[in-house]
């Protein structure tokens, strides 16, 4: 567990290259390209899909309910992904639309991820549970609404999924999330933790900016954003995952052997 | 489990948030709103049928029926959903024929896991299961014969299907199965079953006041219908499911401890 | 297991009614409406299958091979019911051919159930198993020469195939599999028996009628034969495999617990 | 198990039968005849399949790979029969070249099967597997090259296939195969590999009767080849598949029982 | 696992062998020989992933997940050569581009098995990992970058490729992992692991040969390029999965029994 930052970091050099590499593809094939990583993630959360559906049945009964979520999470991107891909493919366009379906029901689905570990490792209150689903849910809608123009104006809505955010990341880190990992005593367990809580400050970090450079400033052209949240999602749906999977395999085996 | 009332209620606030959101929709791109609630809840209930079908190996033997049923009923709104989503995108019609289609097998199911998940815990006379399939068939034939024209006037078959569904809430509330459930002693049990309860009391009641406001007076666009019954199918059958789910895995654990 | 009769009364008080609604959306949408009981028995079908493959590891391992059968049987349906629902949409025939394709399959399989379920009780000889097996292919191929004109007579196919059927019933009611079951003196699997066969009995009375109504005296429409044998076919091969499931669990539940 | 000749009997009388319905329909509807024969298989080869993959579960751990690769094999030849289907649907045409590439596969795994059943039962050298798989690689690819035209004659590819064929029926009757079954002392054991052997001794023998007959001397129509060939795969592969789970449940039973 | 060696000769004898064949259909049928291959190898991944997928619930926990990711490389690449199958039959192009997507996802994750398959043997440090993560990224996308051209010279990324290529081999030759395997002091384990070694060598050492002669030298048609990577794939995954299937059957059984 100890190489998990090490595992982020080398995922976010990785999308650095990848998308620096891109960078230049963009002026020689760029309506190909954008295809291309659409296809290319879409193998990946598949292949994801798989793996966490088939390895819970490795891990103890009290970490299933988690292997099965992060399954979930990357199933439903992969449908999405293909989704998005075909519309790419027949009409060139991105429809940003499409990528707040995947995250209405990924996004809380990866916040409860963080209580649903923390109930196997030990009783926690379920207000837990009920503030992450619905500081997410106002961090995704917000956006949304934001984003497609429903709101007076996007700052508007930018303000409103900053605040969901910022919430999470205050109940993950200081909060009563953030209190009962610590207290879980469980060498492994914390840095895994302290893992998805990276990928959460630092992996989602990229849709702000995203929204600040492609839709508030303008300063940012629609299909590197594509490129962009594509890799990302890569790390933060797939890591995310295998993070979850790796600390349950190894606090399976200290307990079942 | 506690927590489920809250649960109801934050999944209605949702509903109505979201609703809130769509009505504004409504005016600037209506037809394509239409088709991302097929969408997000085609999603949500593809996710949840491979979350039942997955979780079933997780609770104890006898609450495994429960679960498969929960996922069939999620499994079938899926497919019905994509198919009238096709419909949607290819014809701008909305066919609540192919909601009756989806109803007619999963309303009764509904009504059997009332009778399932009391099997689950004690012996009950199966004179209860027959009921419940009646009531519900009733109901669901009773409104399609008055929706599709069937019937001598719409308010026949409304009122047919307005007896179905009151003698289905008196059964569960006061009849056998309602009595049966007071009976088991236990206090989880109690708290999933008026959980459930408060689903085909709260969340149906908005079948009968589409009907009402749709076919009888005409006061309702059937896109705002559509997008209703979407949402509010998101609840009835998901979180219908996750009731029953939730107090089996705490009854598994109780025992197999 | 003593509601079985009724569960095969209301069934077919059930379709009963739906007839009644049918008869009368022939004249209105009559195209349209057997195409909705194509679907409808297709879903059925298909939560069915999903159901029975599911429950197989819920019951005791000499019951397995029943339940998988069970589920092979409305699987096979499931894919010939698309199938026909499709041609039906795109040309409006009907096909009694791919009936017959199904029947090929299903209606062996469904005999040799009754050797299944005995050998699940009881050491019985296999020459059961191939008086069903070639009983019902003798049946089924009697029926699809006559009907398909590759006989001198259709008078003449009728025969063959109620010469099979009749050997059938005799087998089942008298013969050595009707016998071994009187035999196995448990009283859930003689009721679960007795089940099996009126559907045999009265169930598939409806194959020939149909036969004998539509080609034999032509005072049958092709419409109304389809939606017969549609609805039909969900007891017979759906509530079939229930009766089987219904009692493996029982005595699973009888032996293990 | 000592029914399994008689089987075999059975299903080659059905295939008689069947062939002699179909010499007749050849002058009435030919193109749909054949046709059909591609879905009947089809659909049996799906079920046969997840029969199976199901089963594979109730049998002891070591003679799982034998029923995994028995539904390997009809799952590749469904995938194949379906896009055979689907050809002829659309060209009236029958590639016989996509046999070749079910076969290719298909034929290994069956005489690898031999091996895989003894080792379940016994220590076998290796070598056994070895020769198997090339004896039949030997075979397919003969007469690949000499039906598709890449050998100097025809005959040259019928005379190595027939080589290639001589040499496993040399292998598993009086080869090392051979030998170690009948060394095994286990009575279903050595009768369920005479079937197996009967399989490929009197079932194989009409593909190279079809060449006979159909490419070298030309008396046979490709229509009445094609229903020919999918009717005896039916038993082929099916049948040799129910074979092998017949003595994996027959010896599962007698060790864990 | 003695007998592994002679498989990766017989299975490169039968690639020459193909070739050979194939060779000649060139000049016969060429693009629908090509096409044919895809279809062959698009079975043999489908097969071998339904197989791994099975056969991983026969060996113990450990090597589960070794098992698990050998049939997410299979089908990776099964999804793949379905999707370079369409392209081809549709445009009669060859898009190595696409091969990449393939690669970019299974080569890592073949690397990542010498990890796997290591720590389900004995405890090893986790820089092995990153190592071979590190160098089998580095070796994909340099020679990515130089095949589609965003490097200023075709040698440089050549170069880049070979270079992680070597790094790789001394890793499992020399290096900690090629230490850690002969310190496992296991027979049947060293023998697998060479096998393994073999196809990195060998089989791997395809894919710069056809860069050679095909991007720099030009001296090679697009079409045999495809045929031969085709066949090269075949035994690159598929045997290659087998290898670890065959030692973890291997052990387990040491184990368990």
């Amino acid at each position: 567990m100890k190489n998990l930052k090490l595992f982020v970091l080398v995922i976010i050099a990785l999308v650095g290259l990848s998308f620096a590499a891109n960078a230049e593809t963009m002026f020689l094939a760029s309506d190909d390209f954008v295809g291309i990583t659409f296809w290319l993630i879409s193998m990946g959360m598949l292949a994801a899909t798989a793996f966490f559906f088939m390895e819970r049945s490795s891990v103890s009964v009290r970490w299933r309910s988690s292997i099965t979520v992060a399954g979930l999470i990357t199933g439903i991107a992969f449908i999405n992904y293909m989704y998005m891909r075909g519309i790419w493919v027949q009409t060139g366009d991105t429809k940003t639309l499409y990528r707040y379906i995947d995250w209405l029901i990924t996004i809380p689905l990866q916040m409860v991820e963080f209580y649903l570990i923390l109930a196997a490792i030990r009783k926690v209150p379920s207000g837990i549970f009920w503030r992450l689903l619905i500081g997410s849910l106002v961090m995704v809608i917000g956006g949304y609404l934001g984003e497609a123009g429903y709101l007076p104006s996007r700052m508007l809505g930018f303000i409103i999924a900053m605040a969901g955010w910022i919430y999470l990341l205050y109940e993950i880190f200081s909060g009563e999330a953030g209190r009962a990992a610590a207290k879980s005593g469980n060498k492994a367990f914390v840095t895994a933790f302290s893992a998805l809580r990276m990928i959460v400050t630092v992996g989602w970090s990229i849709y702000p900016l995203g929204y600040v450079f492609g839709y508030l400033m303008g300063s940012i052209d629609i299909n590197s954003l594509n490129v962009i949240y594509n890799l990302v999602d890569f790390v933060n749906k797939i890591a995310f995952g295998l993070v979850i999977w790796s600390v349950a395999m190894s606090l399976t085996g200290t307990r079942s052997k």
